[in-house]
């Protein structure tokens, strides 16, 4: 099979390597009958309509006509497979998980936080908005903070403003509503903020200030009111005041060695293509489940990426009550999805297609490879924290922007991110690690990838050898000894909160 | 009345312009109950539980229990008249509307468009993204651009990224995607940008080039797109390097004394009190009645906002047509709320409330007394370009920043914004005037009001005065001869696109 990657003994057809010619003939009897681009599927078989047509030994879809051995599979020729029903899943109790591997390290230098829970990568301080309204007044004073104050409390790695789209003009109390207020609520606690509650508010927006802080956090210490000061000299004024005083107590923090069972980490992929699955999501998995075996917690997500795996995922929820809220989550999208009147069908991408990935069932198999082979401890919804340590499914929308800050709000402290395609995304918050699916895009984007992982399909290197690397590289970059590319060129996306309820 | 407003003959309440403590006693015999807090109502008679409790002529609400002469009457006291029913309004042509006052002025001094078209009032550079995955980068690249190229082009003013939340993750193909795409292909063409496209994509993302370019446009003279480029340098280079030939071209712009005619402007309210639809809004109404008599092209929008005096605008649209339109878009808007289980009564906010607003009819009846007197000629869709000029109907939501956003879609150069409470909003690509509805806003803010409108309350103006002196400052501030305060200190919200449809 030089040339194509076949992933499991059942598949009747593999994943092109490289630019294939028309007529190039395989070691097993199988010749292109045309030019086959990088990362497509060709037929290995005679595939009659109606067939199933597998892939990873599940059936992405079934032949939509007559397939002859050697032809090039796109996503034309497949009609998808029902959704799988998320009222009868099955679960199983996975108490043998064993992963046969040893975590070469069981330790970190993170930020333990005062309130407990997850440690930080990072000392950052956060100025959380209440409403977009503020936006441009923060803005002015946050660039002022950079430049005039933080250079005087050098333990603190940056100021970053939590500015969003919500917050006014919004019906706040509808149902759906609970999800933007829980995701700005919990962005706040993200371990990265060291514990420090900064609140910049109108004063006549509809999520005032008792709706994302406690009794005790709602004073003046923590929270600034616009509409109460006099003008914007006094407004900035306030903001740098209140940032320094937060600034110095971040500066007292220092990173201490912390067991891994104190940090939380996301998983992400986006600009997918069909070796996503293949090499960089497998190596993903590797790591996650080293990360899982060592103590760590590590979160994956996108409803819309997994729900035609999702059957595959119930069986590896440790209790009833984790694959129901399981099932729950995917229902709530379904049901999302409907009123908007679309399917599933909306996802893959014109890129990811480009990439040989046909349908939504072949990207959700290659995606949920992430997760390696832990036992599901949890699933959450958008924005909710973990309360328990190891593999979780958190629940939110495959939007790498609306993910990324959804898994923040879960509380993340670090993020690893593949990409096929490529995509020069970063969170201000949190590092973000950059791994390539391919070899090429290494090279084309040589600054901005951290890891190659298409080594492993030309079979330079190997999944358990690239887990191991990426193993080391989290470690490092949570401990603060390397700077992933986004990180160290200050590459950072907006915070795009989901909000599904309406705005008005 | 001294202390109340009293609106219109018909009204059996009245608004305190100042706080009133309990005992005070007015001319016609009225005696206030109890404290009144400024901007609230008093009851000017008996009125039985169930009768209409009347403001600015109109229905504001039924009395959810017997109210005495002199009480307060606040939001628990009115209970809800039912919405306008759309289906049945009727409108008139209008023929005879004459305005009784000549405008001053009928030209300013704007950039003409190679297109022709509006005119713009600000000589901008934008750069479009088709996808927030892009917006890392770019940003690093117009803080470049800002710093390094802009100062050898004077002649233009600013270089605004047009960064979203949109673009991939999103159901490009559900109905209401119409939308979001609508409003990043018009942003484009707004006349503050000279007809210069600049687009920087990332390759893979849903919304792609050609769905927001025009065949004509859409090649490498105007579209960047990062996965083609070999990593950071290559793309802040190949980006500076466009933005400087557009820069070339912006910077040969030269104002010239334009008719009227050539001037778009929006008209927006936020963080409104009871002061808005008495002092500022009528001010606004009065000035948008000069310039469309002039041959302005003068929007107002808020659909949430004018919903519950929408009969009252038909009326007053010119054609059974537009009328339709009006009613089409207001129907969308329930259907739109009722999928998300929500209606009206999510407006108003705490804020309007506190300021005297008790609900969403009388904030409605406040709103479009800024739209004058003149005839509706047109209502758009969210984000749509007008066809006619005149006072035009843009249908968007209330939300500041989200209407912000879509009348720059819809093509307006500078925006009036009234607040009662106290916005510090402003917009990067179109200057914004800030109209207060009270002194004491003025008083407290005095750098960030521009025009305040609460002496009409106090008799010290009048509704024309400040009408006249609105329209004087739009010209200025249109011609480039004053920059309202957000612009002079560069406050400016993020651009929020309207996006109804599902994210995936």
């Amino acid at each position: 099979m030089d040339g194509f990657v076949k992933v499991n003994s059942a598949d009747n057809v593999a994943v092109a390597i490289n630019d294939i010619e028309k007529e190039t003939a395989f070691l097993d009897g199988v010749c292109a009958r045309s030019d086959i681009p990088r990362g497509h599927k060709i037929a290995l078989e005679d595939i009659s309509a109606g067939a199933p047509i597998i892939r990873y030994g599940t059936t992405l879809g079934y032949a939509a006509r007559n397939i002859r051995k050697g032809e090039w599979v796109n996503e034309s020729m497949l009609k998808l497979p029902p959704t799988p029903d998320v009222t009868r899943m099955t679960f199983s109790a996975m108490a043998g998980w064993d992963f046969p591997h040893t975590p070469p390290k069981t330790t970190f230098e993170g930020y333990r936080n005062p309130k407990g829970g997850f440690a930080g990568t990072r000392n950052i301080l956060a100025i959380t908005t209440t409403v977009q309204c503020v936006a441009g007044v923060l803005n002015i004073a946050v660039d002022r903070i950079r430049r005039e104050i933080l250079p005087r409390y050098p333990n603190v790695d940056a100021v970053v403003p939590i500015n969003h789209a919500y917050g006014c003009g919004v019906a706040i109390d509808a149902p759906d509503a609970a999800i933007p207020i829980r995701a700005i609520k919990n962005l706040m606690d993200n371990p990265n903020f060291g514990g420090e509650i900064m609140v910049v508010a109108l004063g006549c927006e509809k999520l005032t200030a008792d709706r994302i802080l406690g009794e005790e956090d709602n004073n003046r210490d923590n929270v600034i009111v616009l509409q109460e000061l006099e003008g914007l000299e006094a407004m900035i004024g306030a903001i740098s005041k209140m940032a320094e005083s937060k600034l110095k107590r971040l500066n007292e923090r220092k990173r201490e060695t912390l067991p891994l069972s104190e940090l939380c980490i996301g998983a992400q992929c986006g600009g997918s293509d069909s070796f996503s699955g293949i090499t960089a999501n497998l190596a993903v998995g590797f790591a996650s489940d080293l990360l899982v075996k060592a103590g760590a917690t590590m979160l994956f997500s996108e409803v819309t990426e997994v729900r035609d795996a999702v059957h595959i995922l119930a069986e590896r929820c440790v209790s009833r009550e984790v694959c129901k809220k399981l099932a729950d989550e995917m229902r709530w999208y379904d049901d999302y999805l409907e009123k908007g009147r679309v399917d599933r069908s909306a996802n893959p991408t014109p890129g990811n297609k480009k990439g040989g990935l046909s349908n939504i069932v072949e990207k959700a198999m290659g995606s949920i490879a992430k997760s390696g082979t832990a036992p599901i401890v949890e699933a959450l919804s958008p924005g909710e924290k973990p309360e328990r340590r190891g593999l979780i499914f958190a629940a939110t929308p495959a939007s790498d922007f609306v993910c990324g800050t959804m898994q923040l709000a879960s509380g993340i402290t670090l993020q690893v991110f593949t990409t096929g395609r490529g995509t020069p995304y970063g969170l201000a918050a949190a590092p973000v690690i950059k791994v390539s699916s391919r070899t090429s895009l290494k090279r084309t984007w040589k600054d901005l990838i951290d890891i190659d992982a298409g080594t492993i399909a030309t079979g330079e290197s190997s999944i358990e050898k690239k887990g191991m690397e990426l193993f080391d590289y989290i470690i490092r970059a949570a401990s603060g000894e390397v700077m992933p590319a986004a990180e160290k060129y200050g590459i950072a996306n907006d915070i795009c909160i989901f909000n599904p309820a309406p705005i008005t």
